[in-house]
């Protein structure tokens, strides 16, 4: 891969992160992102942006990062054994929302490029990412639309993508000790290089932008929503839940971590605001078991008979 | 060893942990502890004892627990490889207590036991545990006092056995991508059987009584300290750091969850309420910057300069 590559899937990957701010502050309205830019040890850096406290976002960081370094990760060369310690770059767009108001849901959204340079000169390269949901109350309808653009978005590239894709999502985004999945899932894909570059290139960029557009439309239908300290500490109580899987089983947060990355970077990722309590609201027919039994298990979102439930079914 | 020695054991742990909870409620004296049976998958179970939303304490847990089970998890038989799939018993106490007042510390306690069958029907035996501090301000007083009681608590075990668990404390409760330690600390021992069983048992027992009497005369200076929403909010970040590195690092957690343990109770020790903010408090000169430069390192607390300072000197 030449330069001239990287440099478009660098400015393809600013620009979302660009539109991706735009957009959020145009719904936002009290509060910008703020820039913070770092650098790598061995080379290149990010540049992060934060928005906390605001009237509609809680906090939200759209981060733009292009790292190099002399080799990956050991975990990260495991299924290419010819890889390791070869000199390698890493550009990615990462996205986490915490919305304000408890019945928008926490949003995420992850694009990433690694390319390898071999032995021989010649250069491996993969993207990876995809985004998943987060609600702390349950709408059918809401995980239905979810689903749908993520299908519609994949179906150009294949007919079993997004279900490939899905399976992945909910395989991964999974809390063992609590046998309830993060959210309601979405996307998940690594080793995206099954198609020429410019076509993997194209179909990362329909994710960021079919992510935006998704996203947007949920925070217009939910935003207006009223709520009171009741449903407040029950996105608090939820948000431990994601603390918990980003913390104990995410792959690119521990990897970060133990690679030395930039920390407030990488745990930006984390809630603004979270509550433990001992067998908090578990008891037979409240809120939480609901949700939890409802929603917080691989679901067929794509199933018709959720398009038009409007109504907030987990109560 | 004999079932007799096991129940001696469960005996002396148990009292602790009643000892533990009536001094603390006697301090709390708003809400009392409610208690959680629970039971293991293969045998055996946990008494737990949480206090939440009391006026002094925001979240404690007192559990016992003694459990038994075909084999140890893999890990915890790498350096006694003849015990691996063995029957084992393990009996243990578990103290966290996070409290209102920003100026009283967090405190942490464990004691446990392990007994393993070995395959000529003889016993392998050894006790862990210790105890250590996070406070979110820094008074000098209180890390001396503290470190010189379990100093004394040592001393008739042995004259170099405070400096090696205190230093094992300093290397166990560190978080690498932070750079600093999680509080204080104190003492931390695994493998002790270097004694006669019974004198061994009397060292774990002068550790939980000294736990106990070192965190209540901390309790009774810090409990009458003036705080507002900035010390409860400095609280709340500080908290983070400590559920970082439980759920990222500490080994009784992901033991725990690894082995489909009792969720809830071993997240029992997670904070009620915490905070993540990007760069929160890391301006030069903040007092979360002083805290960690003076604080948050291995430090010899027992140096007699650090015993009569009163001041918060943090601010």
């Amino acid at each position: 891969m030449i330069s001239n590559t990287i440099q478009t899937v660098r400015h393809a990957f600013q620009a979302l992160q660009q539109r991706i701010c735009s957009h959020l502050e145009a719904e936002e309205k009290k509060k910008t992102f703020q820039q913070q830019k770092w650098s790598y040890p061995t080379g290149g850096g990010g540049d992060s942006r934060i928005l906390s406290f605001g009237a509609l976002i809680e906090k939200a960081g759209v981060n733009f990062s292009h790292i190099e370094g002399p080799s990956l990760p050991p975990a990260a060369t495991l299924k290419r054994p010819g890889l390791t310690d070869q000199p390698f770059q890493a550009l990615g767009v990462s996205v986490v929302v915490h919305p304000q108001n408890p019945y928008i849901p926490t949003s995420h959204l992850n694009i990433r490029l690694i390319s390898v340079q071999r032995a021989d000169q010649s250069i491996a390269w993969w993207f990876g990412g995809g985004y998943d949901l987060t609600p702390c109350y349950g709408f059918t309808e809401d995980c239905h639309d979810w689903h749908m653009t993520a299908s519609q978005t994949c179906q150009p590239f294949g007919a079993d993508v997004y279900q490939q894709y899905k399976k992945n999502c909910d395989q991964y985004f999974y809390l063992p000790h609590r046998q309830e999945t993060r959210g309601i899932g979405g996307l998940f894909f690594d080793d995206v290089n099954q198609w020429e570059f410019e076509r993997c290139l194209q179909f990362v960029t329909a994710i960021g932008n079919s992510y935006l557009s998704s996203y947007l439309q949920l925070i217009q239908r939910r935003k207006t929503h009223q709520y009171g300290p009741n449903e407040k500490q029950f996105q608090r109580y939820r948000r431990g839940r994601y603390v918990e899987f980003n913390l104990l089983y995410d792959r690119g947060t521990l990897f970060g971590l133990q690679s030395q990355g930039a920390t407030e970077s990488i745990l930006m990722s984390l809630p603004p605001s979270v509550e433990w309590q001992y067998n908090w609201g578990l008891h037979p027919g409240s809120i939480e078991e609901n949700f939890s039994k409802k929603y917080l298990k691989p679901t067929d979102w794509l199933n018709p008979k959720f398009a038009s439930n409007t109504q907030r079914s987990t109560l």
